[in-house]
């Protein structure tokens, strides 16, 4: 619990839910015939709806990016570090949005969620979504919050891969694109440790085929062994080292399988807390939607061909020890959009925190992201 | 089944046994009153039994490091692109030992073998043994074997770290060590690499806390995310974009989570078979003596000193894609024996394959490890 909400934050905020009625047309070719999304707004939308920036969220992330829910809750949202008055999203310039994604568990519709045909939690029976899916819901949200042009669309990591679709499929409605640790697709490795995570949510005898709702579980084993390995992949070898090194939790070796090393420790609280709080079906969900996101296929392969019609400017922000997505698939983005002679800045920055490095307030990417902020304000003042 | 047995393989062997009743004290203070080692030899012992060679073998690794044991082997031992007449390790030269190291699976005492004390098998009682315990361990094999010195003990991965500690244990008994895609001890990132495949056996309900044998069932599940995971980390980036890229198994997407892509199908296949041939509780000893091993830790951390007895010439091979132990980690090896004045030579190899490169016979790699051995041939011939 935060004694006194920090100055510079956006205090409490108050998810919301607008719920569609007209159905929705997803990749898969399923239909959703109704859905929610659940949302955070912050700052004030101006009088001519040009101040509005959408943030998406990554695999585990929600609608919760800044502020609290309550005075109660321990931490703030998860993009805490870029959102609010004075910080790179500064919420006394910008509407900011965040909506939970299709398929999440924190309030927008997905596989917790009653299905109104069955009348039972859609469980496995939630159709596979994918990043172009949650791309046209929020462009609905959009739709419904009145801002028919997002001065930016900002994410990291899976969030960045919706900025890019952003531009491809809605060239019109983005002036500022802001793709932070992410990847034009994922490499074989990437996809390697996604279907290892799967397959440990899958193998769990409390999986029960994903209908675990109707026995009263939660495949707890396989999901806390999916965060745990997601958690390596977060952090650099160097964090980690720095972090943990072969720090021996009580001092000393005990010959036992019990926590012996820090790291170890650590693991097992991230599993173990995930669990709480996240939902197993989800995270197939969204491994799912990072394997299948590939926009150069439709173009033989090539990236500048799926970026032609894009009229955002772009931003692009890679870490130099980010091995998840390291800077080389930033770059490729990059140089697509140089060859299509496209807008873009670029800033690779020496951090050590690997993936997870795109939520820490790392001075020269803040001084960076700031800066770009700056340029989009005063166009928005100019507008 | 090999139709014919290459010219270039050892061909046909048979494993042997030696039955130790001598007690071995073990470094996490339990006594193994009696034991076996089962191993292979290839290649004859010369008269003063000075062409010796020493092989230590990795986590899934075993006494088979080449030949054939029957004419129905689907394939060779585990290294015969190195071992063989004519090949690095020329078995027409050296007579070469490789021994199933204890708590091993395939014939050495470990958790699936009868504790003689309990009738039942050992399982989860039995102890937890370290490099140095199997150092211990090859040494009395030695004397069995009447080789009072190896011309030289070689390993890649932990078989390295084994190499290592005989250097630094028995330096009256070892020519030369050859040390292979190692490291000095594992970094916090390979031991958290390590926690979550333990994890995986640990927490499959088939686990029965180690005690699987007496339910006649073993931990499938745990075993095989872990060995799924294993191959993530011994394979590069590169190497599975060359051999997979984002191929689909059917040409398509299939919007559902059986396999897709030939990445899930390839780690699949290899956990399965494993999971036939490879017993939980040996995986769960092998990665704790690999997180456990650290010679420097006695010295302050400073590994020049842990050497400072060596008097084995030191030959280190690192491959540059090799990020389990990448080349960084050999490097500290040949520092630390640079700082002691120390005989080293060190190659790194130019290799996409990841740590699986010292299983591969590339070229460049073959060549320098031959031209080595051939060092030690000379010195074998004028002693």
């Amino acid at each position: 619990m935060p004694d006194t909400i920090p100055a510079d934050s956006i205090g409490l905020v108050t998810p919301q839910t607008h719920h569609f009625s007209q159905p929705l047309e997803l990749a898969c070719g399923k239909t959703l015939g109704e859905y929610s999304l659940v949302y955070e707004t912050y700052g004030t939308l101006n009088s001519s709806a040009s101040n509005a920036i959408l943030i998406c969220h990554a695999l585990s992330g929600d609608q919760h990016a800044a502020g609290y829910n309550s005075m109660d809750d321990r931490k703030p949202g998860w993009w805490e570090s870029a959102i609010g008055p004075g910080k790179p999203i500064d919420t006394d310039r910008f509407f900011v949005v965040c909506s939970n994604n299709l398929g999440g568990c924190k309030g927008s519709t997905g596989p917790t969620t009653t299905n109104p045909e069955t009348g039972r939690p859609y469980g496995p029976d939630f159709p596979i979504v994918t990043v172009e899916d949650w791309v046209n819901s929020q462009a609905r949200l959009g739709d419904v919050l009145g801002i028919e042009r997002w001065s930016a669309v900002i994410g990291g990591s899976l969030g960045g891969m919706q900025v890019l679709q952003w531009a491809i499929d809605y060239p019109e409605r983005i002036s500022h694109a802001i793709v932070i640790a992410a990847a034009p697709k994922l490499s074989a490795q990437n996809i390697a440790f996604n279907e290892v995570a799967r397959q440990a949510i899958m193998s769990d005898p409390d999986f029960y085929d994903g209908d675990y709702y109707s026995h009263d579980t939660v495949p707890r084993r396989g999901l806390m062994l999916a965060r745990m390995l997601g958690h390596i992949t977060y952090l650099s070898d160097d964090s980690m080292r720095a972090k943990f090194g072969r720090e021996l939790r009580e001092g000393q070796i005990n010959y036992g399988f019990d926590v012996e090393f820090q790291v170890e420790s650590y693991l097992r609280y991230q599993g173990r807390s995930f669990v709480d709080r996240f939902d197993a079906n989800t995270y197939l969900l969204m491994t799912k939607a990072l394997d299948y996101y590939d926009p150069a296929s439709e173009h033989n392969d090539n990236l500048a061909a799926a970026l032609a019609m894009v009229t955002a400017k772009f931003m692009v922000i890679a870490f130099t020890s980010d091995w998840r997505f390291s800077p080389e698939r930033s770059r490729e983005i990059v140089r697509a959009l140089l060859d299509g002679n496209k807008q873009v800045s670029y800033a690779e920055i020496e951090a050590h925190h690997g993936h997870d490095a795109f939520l820490v307030p790392i001075k020269p990417y803040m001084d960076i992201f700031h800066a770009y902020m700056e340029r989009i304000i005063k166009e928005v003042a100019q507008s």
